[in-house]
């Protein structure tokens, strides 16, 4: 399954006053990633992805995190993303924070919808099949990851 | 079960280019929201909590939400929190935000551990029994609530 | 002067490793200060003084803050914001953030435009004359402030 | 004077129901690009710099922003930091946000003070001289500069 990895330095604005990183960032990174993810996956802007497929976006309607190990100021961490699931007009993104010792220290998952403009509901949205060109470019390994 | 309530309003930085609230700011919120329901239950600042227990905190480990409706700029929300569950050292709590009208939007749920300094290992922690002190606390519904 | 007056108090998430709230999240205040400041000068929310004045916004174009006395976790702090001064077409907004005990901890100052939609730009916006209606209003003081 | 640049992604969780970027985000910024300045200028990171100048930290006391261009989703920019000035024991940290095009978008000043512990009040802090060692890293070109 096609993965994206970014790789992100613990600012001091990051962590509280434990001197961990404070819950909500790693939520602000994994949407980051997603975006990064589709981005790379399609070879287009999120902005070109909504014009070119006719979508409103991918609203996310869940999410969940599990904190294994604690970063701190200075680490040095990798998201690797990837979709762990498609189904019909849904899909779930798994996100995978590691520290540069290769320790996995949190994981997310999201799950989010496709969606166009709902057209018996001006202003409203609709979830829409996912086209099976978006789901054909997961499919693939990119070169370069095993 | 003792619930505590919070009120906020959406603010302008709070939202994203889609005009509604940017899905970590919910995780902000419920983190204060459960510093608020503990302060409360217990009658003590978290500082005065630790201290009084001899912990070292209430570290979150996992954490979920699901977004159903989304607040936007200006909203009047409340957020009502409560402890769902005590288990021996870790317990669960449960987050709903819900907007002026009553709609339910967002609901959160946090499971927290309750620890101190693990005396084998210096600056490590680990997991203590929570005293029956505080889950009588969450026992009791407070005055004015139903 | 108008001088509107707005609680807070120091949560967790706002702070850094060093126990202190994190420059930014002033700035947030100080963003959410401004908006209380004119709904409350004006009588109306800001989507309905944009509405009403037919203007697009009151963008900010300069910024500053002085720390004096760190804020920390716990803290109940309150932020009183006023218009310092008004120009043709903009406006400088002054916050004082003071601890509970009256020391003054950060003081604010924002410089704000007036603008609306340009009508030779499609999409651009342009400077407008500040309406005497909305200069007026914040040349009262509210009951109950000296 | 020593030089040092960042590049960053502007996200969506970094915009407002406008579009563009929520001001308080260029602050967090701000504070991570000295953070990275210091770090590359002394050849060490904060947690060591702090250790081998017994040091506290260096703290900001007064910070302000022009901001002259919007920055929107999906803008590849740059974030210039260089010491403007050094005194005995504070200094000046200017940065210059440009946008992909070159286009000067924000432009941030910092003043800062080199804290150590205060011997004569337990947990008080107190100016101290910056260390020509210091200074003298930053008075250098670093290479592929100009």
């Amino acid at each position: 399954m096609f993965t994206n990895t970014r790789q992100r330095t613990i600012e001091w604005g990051d962590c509280d006053p434990a001197g961990i990183v404070f819950n909500p960032r790693y939520f602000e990174w994994f949407d980051a990633a997603t975006a990064g993810l589709f981005a790379r996956a399609l070879g287009m802007t999120k902005a070109a992805m909504v014009k070119h497929y006719g979508i409103v976006g991918i609203p996310l309607v869940d999410t969940r995190a599990s904190f294994r190990v604690p970063c701190a100021y200075g680490d040095e961490v990798r998201i690797e993303s990837t979709v762990a699931e498609f189904r019909r007009s849904s899909f779930d993104v798994r996100h995978r924070l590691l520290r540069a010792d290769g320790t996995l220290a949190v994981e997310g998952f999201e799950t989010r919808v496709w969606v166009g403009a709902d057209p018996d509901r001006p202003g409203g949205i609709k979830a829409r099949p996912i086209p099976e060109e978006v789901t054909a470019r997961f499919a693939v390994t990119p070169p370069g990851e095993g």
